[in-house]
């Protein structure tokens, strides 16, 4: 018997870790990848080997000029977000990550989503000032070279919308990508000074125990945020992943919240108010509420709970042929770090254990991956994840027992639309077509 | 006395961590940060005040349409690297970081440095090949589709031209930024399939000792590798902070090898073949050896040594009167982690030590700090880092002392040029004005 087909009889006999072809990842590693090549069966005809050496028409002369600042290949162009409101009618925007698209453990900055809701302000960093008063000791206005000179921390982040994944409330799977569906989440690094820093600075009375953020867009969006969060991680950030905040994440600086939601990130941020009571903001007392089945609402919802969505294979990535694949993903938390996250190829039967990538960081993506062996037949695809708190993904069922779910297509504020954390499943058909599926 | 004069007080008295300003980082969390700003004082008049509160142009009208990929602010028109050749005249093309110009852990992909020696080739995703031959049990070729099936991983790591910093070898300290000194050098996260997994299921030849790796660009550039390395840390690289390889540094995939000079780090590349021994290549017979001053040369130094530099304070960022400000740098090291970097204000007479951002990677950027209270006077800053394995920078004497020194503006071959490591210096004079220097 040949490598290849030894390898193949070791893998097809290989015990696997949870039904429908989960594998090992360890009895992977310790039997060699060779159980995972032998399937894929890319080795070499004499004339494919043949074709190899012959060359390519962009080895056969001079490239193109390296320019000032790199741009993706002309091949990429598809890698793009997704955008509501295209040509910015007088509406919020929002602009989706690709996360079928991409990969590693955190976003390019080109495709970090964005909600907008009155376009990107054109800020001159030279004019824009930040300023801290109220319940201060001594009203201070930082310019951005000021804060070039205070102590500075980097951290990874992600940024998630209250109404990401708001689709799944829906009584029926929307056939979407994971871009369409979970696209308001993302993760940078993120580099600017603690917020605690400066309000230590500004001196703070005893009597404050809020601040009001505010941003310099037009609507002046603004939210109220527990002091004790302000002193706790809160930054603000001047760089993101190595370079100026973008100009749709709140450049020349926003308020970073680490592991809440998304729009009390405040971008563009402008103002700090130091109080003794949040301030009852248009934002936060109608936008972002959370209106309950019973007609209640959660005023203050500020956590994003632990969730964990695959990214590849997902909708829009055909899979091509059976054999092996690495099941592949993202989880997050707003409480820490993720603790572990299960998979599962058969709609929530059988689960194995996910490998993290290493360093895991506090409020930030871990990319999750799973090796498995897909026979051909159907499957549903499935993660959940645990965080360091204790806290799981609940099931749909469980979520929409709890918080209802729309008649149509969200968002509407009558119905939920907010905070869905709940496990996501995608269908594998015999074609290789991938499902948005609730199982 | 009013609580700025109190903590300006308090600013003059604390005890020195070491000489000409240098403060303690844990002596400054302990009194609070208000000591670091109360020397800044930006404290708010009642006429800043008001005109806080007055609206920008910005804040009073709908901004621009969010993009499909994000673009960063017109603002930032001047962050770009610097390029050797940009007209694309037939030589070597480089383009550098602006070390002083971003900021955080990683260097974001536009920026990323580029030596290309017959500019990019503007390859076919579809139609790109990867062929592993040689002394392997089974060839094997590889389409983009393919690898994204196998297990994959993702890692922080840098890559470093083996010629950076090349102008101190000069006799005389060359004028320049951060960025033209030492620009050739910056730091991904990597995704992509380790090459151990696509060797194993090759199948290695005992008689294996070597690899050479071939690109796909018009020189073809390849390079001789040690087989333990490509088993050891080696990875196909098909994604770069998030997003597919930049064209520049290699897409659609290139050859990763964490801590080895950069140009092995082969571009394009399309072949990998195993050998008894080296290829003695045209680049790694020529180009990239390293000339000692008795005539002979390094063939093969393949480990980017342990260095760092400062970035902030740095040329070309002038400082803005006396007071507090952050130092901050990179350090670096192909034997992996950084374990500490000494920070000096007065030319090395005096050091302490720099706080790390954590987490630490190994052979990746690690972001160093220290606090400083600028007196106004002369200061020449300094920074020397170790790393793991117990490797610390050379002074500039010892390091010229071993290789020599040119009479000119390299690169020169007939004069070192390469792995230019030792500790790097900036003067600070009264104007606020950095420039560098040998001290």
């Amino acid at each position: 018997m040949n490598p290849m087909d030894r390898a193949r009889r070791e893998l097809e006999t290989l015990p696997a870790a949870a039904g429908n072809g989960l594998l090992h990842r360890r009895a992977l590693l310790r039997h060699g990848a060779a159980l995972a090549g032998a399937v894929l069966g890319y080795s070499v005809t004499p004339l494919a080997f043949a074709q190899q050496l012959t060359e390519d028409s962009w080895s056969r002369g001079p490239g193109t000029v390296v320019p000032e600042a790199g741009l993706r290949s002309r091949f990429e162009r598809d890698v793009v977000r997704t955008l509501s409101n295209p040509k910015g009618e007088p509406r919020t925007q929002h602009a989706r990550t690709p996360h079928h698209l991409v990969n590693g453990t955190f976003t390019p900055n080109s495709m970090h989503f964005v909600i907008s809701h009155a376009g990107d302000p054109d800020i001159d960093p030279d004019q824009h000032r930040l300023l801290i008063h109220g319940l201060v000791k001594q009203p201070l206005v930082f310019s951005l070279d000021a804060l070039a000179r205070y102590p500075m921390v980097s951290r990874m982040a992600f940024v998630e919308c209250g109404g990401n994944s708001a689709p799944l409330f829906s009584p029926q799977p929307i056939q979407a990508t994971a871009q369409a569906l979970h696209g308001l989440v993302s993760c940078s690094e993120w580099t600017g000074v603690l917020l605690s820093t400066l309000l230590d600075e500004a001196g703070i009375d005893p009597r404050a125990k809020w601040i009001v953020a505010e941003g310099g867009d037009a609507p002046h969006l603004s939210r109220s945020v527990p002091l004790s969060k302000a002193l706790d991680d809160a930054m603000i950030a001047l760089y993101q992943n190595g370079e100026r905040v973008m100009p749709s994440n709140g450049y020349p600086m926003r308020l970073l919240l680490p592991g809440w939601e998304g729009n009390m990130n405040i971008k563009w941020l402008r103002r700090i108010q130091l109080t003794e009571s949040p301030g009852m903001t248009f934002y936060e007392s109608r936008t972002y509420s959370q209106v309950l089945p019973n007609g209640k609402a959660y005023q203050f919802y500020f956590l994003q709970e632990v969730k964990s969505f695959i990214t590849h294979p997902s909708p829009g990535l055909a899979m091509k042929g059976p054999g092996f694949y690495e099941i592949s993903g993202i989880a997050y938390s707003g409480n820490g770090r993720i603790a572990k996250v299960m998979v599962s190829a058969d709609g929530g039967k059988t689960w194995t254990q996910a490998a993290l990538q290493e360093p895991v960081h506090s409020k930030a993506f871990t990319r999750f991956r799973a090796p498995w062996r897909w026979d051909g037949g159907p499957a549903v695809l499935q993660s959940r994840a645990w965080d360091e708190a204790g806290f799981s993904q609940p099931t749909r069922a469980q979520l929409v027992a709890a918080r209802g779910q729309t008649d149509g297509v969200p968002p509407v504020t009558a119905f939920p639309s907010q905070h869905y954390n709940a496990i996501a499943s995608w269908s594998v058909a015999p074609n290789g077509e991938v499902k948005h599926v609730y199982a």
